[in-house]
């Protein structure tokens, strides 16, 4: 038995792999993604190279395989940098990895689980201060449309019985550890790492913009109670706006004072950009909910407590 | 110069075509579908063959090319029959066509518009009594899956200035000519044009289902003002929910009777089908389309004019 994380290597996927190494069990985790895997548990196998080659897919599922994360991808700088990787990889990479999917739960006696994540980004234009889950997806990136037709076909896969698909919209994340990258939503993330760290960081959007933010453990949480849930708790419709916590960018640096003192909230400088606060402007500041909460996914209490997080996994001393 | 109509072929195909000699002009019109198109004037270039062959689309598509009409497609009961195939033609077919538009775009003045159809079935669950164009895609079925994700591609190519795209959500045509088929929709036409003719239609749906209705004219005059609105015109999402009428199936009955007499009433059996009517309960009987009509898009009057008009251009003594 074996479960698959595509994205492995990735920021997500090393969250996902810890976690489901720590809840114990037998299977092997197979890592797919274009580096190996960081574990180096001996349940963890990594199998290096292309999610859409159909070659490197046949080594990593198989009739073993019981589910699978899919959380590979380019993200939406990338995206917005080089539409057709966008295409190959976002689209043709899942459609591959579906038809994969197809092929091994016809031999089983049920369709494989097959756990996909969205983003924020399927949404553009004008959106309404608390989103139902009927509001459509209009986006304005690559990284969003793309995401969209994912969403789609995931659905459709589902519908037909060839997977047992459960997308999840994840909220931006925050406070990702690492370096500022491409991404619009970068900001979110390093307005609080940066400074604590003792690096000047800059805002690019007005304090009063409202993000939806989960704390990275929160999200691998939700992502493997979506793997969990029977498929008789989800509805007919597959994609699933997963819970986050409403905070202003005003709060958010107002918590970075408070956690790293005036030294650090003095190295936020505003810069405000346009292009970012249109983009970031443009997504969802928080969505109806209570249905999901209902259903066990969980969200974070408060930002402090989100900060609190980093803190201690990657600032504290050991 | 020349306008592309995929599908050229088809039902809505040869209606195209024959609007577009009516208006004259000096462009070439080509017909790319499986089969020649069945106009003979000498305007008229039938290109017979596969969609998603990158051969058959440079026969089509070239330098000359103004605009593409984009209709060809497997449609709704095609679509549940044979999932890969509705995935050859509807999706990588309209990939495979935006990819070769996009060629020839990039050595051109302005991206070429291209024109695509979409359908109600991207909606499905629960729809509003009146639709807003900010309601989800949630379809189930095939076809609206990947429609859903045709409107996606479509637009994602037309933000990324690959193509200048506009997506017409049609209602279901009717009084289509010809004979019943698959689709869920083949009663909207066929319990009034068998009675008409006086053969024996069956009544899937309670009577009190709403439809939302275009006659194939009113459609193909809305499918050319897409393709006339100068870009400017459209909103950054170009996806538009194309004015129709909402007529109940009662309604629809009534004017049956009317026009053909108790003779042809009486030719209707109801014999209710769950399967039918779930499909067609799911689909909107009304939009908002304010919007479209301040920007030129027409509907019909009244279902009596849209039988009368089946009346006249096919059972009419010549
Ligand atoms: N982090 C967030 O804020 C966030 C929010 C919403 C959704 N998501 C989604 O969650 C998933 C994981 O995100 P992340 O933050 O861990 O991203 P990440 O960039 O850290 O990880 C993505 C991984 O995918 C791998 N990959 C890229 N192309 C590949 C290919 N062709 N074949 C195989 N592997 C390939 C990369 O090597 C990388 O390890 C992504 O699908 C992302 O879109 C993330
Ligand atoms: N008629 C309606 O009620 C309605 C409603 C909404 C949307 N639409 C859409 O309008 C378009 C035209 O519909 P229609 O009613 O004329 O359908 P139709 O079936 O009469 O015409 C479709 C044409 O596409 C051609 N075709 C199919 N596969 C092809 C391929 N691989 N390569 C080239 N050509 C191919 C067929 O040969 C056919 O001539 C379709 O995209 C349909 O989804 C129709």
């Amino acid at each position: 038995m074996s479960i698959v994380i595509t994205g492995g290597a990735g920021f997500l996927g090393g969250l996902v792999t810890e976690a489901l190494l720590e809840r114990g069990g037998e299977e092997e985790l197979v890592s797919l993604d274009l580096a190996p895997s960081a574990h180096t548990s001996p349940r963890v196998r990594s199998v290096v190279g292309d999610l859409a080659d159909q070659g490197v897919l046949e080594e990593a599922v198989g009739p073993e395989t019981t589910a699978i994360i899919h959380l590979a991808a380019v993200l939406s700088g990338g995206s917005e940098d080089d539409f057709d990787l966008s295409m190959h990889v976002n689209v043709d990479g899942t459609r591959a990895l579906l038809e994969r999917a197809r092929t091994v739960s016809a031999g089983a006696d049920a369709p494989l689980r097959f756990v996909a994540t969205s983003s924020l980004a399927v949404f553009g234009g004008e959106v309404p201060s608390v989103v139902p889950s009927s509001w459509a997806t209009q986006p304005d990136s690559t990284y969003g449309a793309l995401k969209a037709v994912v969403e789609l076909l995931v659905n459709e896969y589902s519908r037909k019985g060839f997977v047992d698909g459960r997308v999840c919209r994840l909220p931006t994340i925050s406070v990702r550890p690492g370096r500022p990258n491409s991404a619009a939503s970068s900001f979110a993330s390093g307005i609080i790492r940066e400074p604590l760290q003792g690096v000047e960081s800059v805002c690019p959007v007005p304090h009063d913009t409202l993000m939806w933010l989960s704390a990275p453990r929160t999200a691998v949480t939700n992502l493997l109670h979506a793997l969990d849930l029977p498929p008789e708790d989800l509805g007919s419709w597959r994609v699933m706006n997963i819970p986050g916590l409403t905070v202003s960018v005003g709060e958010m640096l107002e918590t970075l004072g408070r956690v790293g003192g005036d030294v650090a909230r003095s190295l936020v400088r505003d810069e405000p950009d346009a292009r970012i606060t249109a983009i970031v402007g443009s997504w969802p500041g928080a969505f109806e909910v209570d249905d999901l909460l209902e259903r066990g996914f969980v969200r974070d209490e408060s930002f402090a407590q989100m900060v609190q997080e980093y803190v201690e996994d990657h600032l504290a001393a050991p």
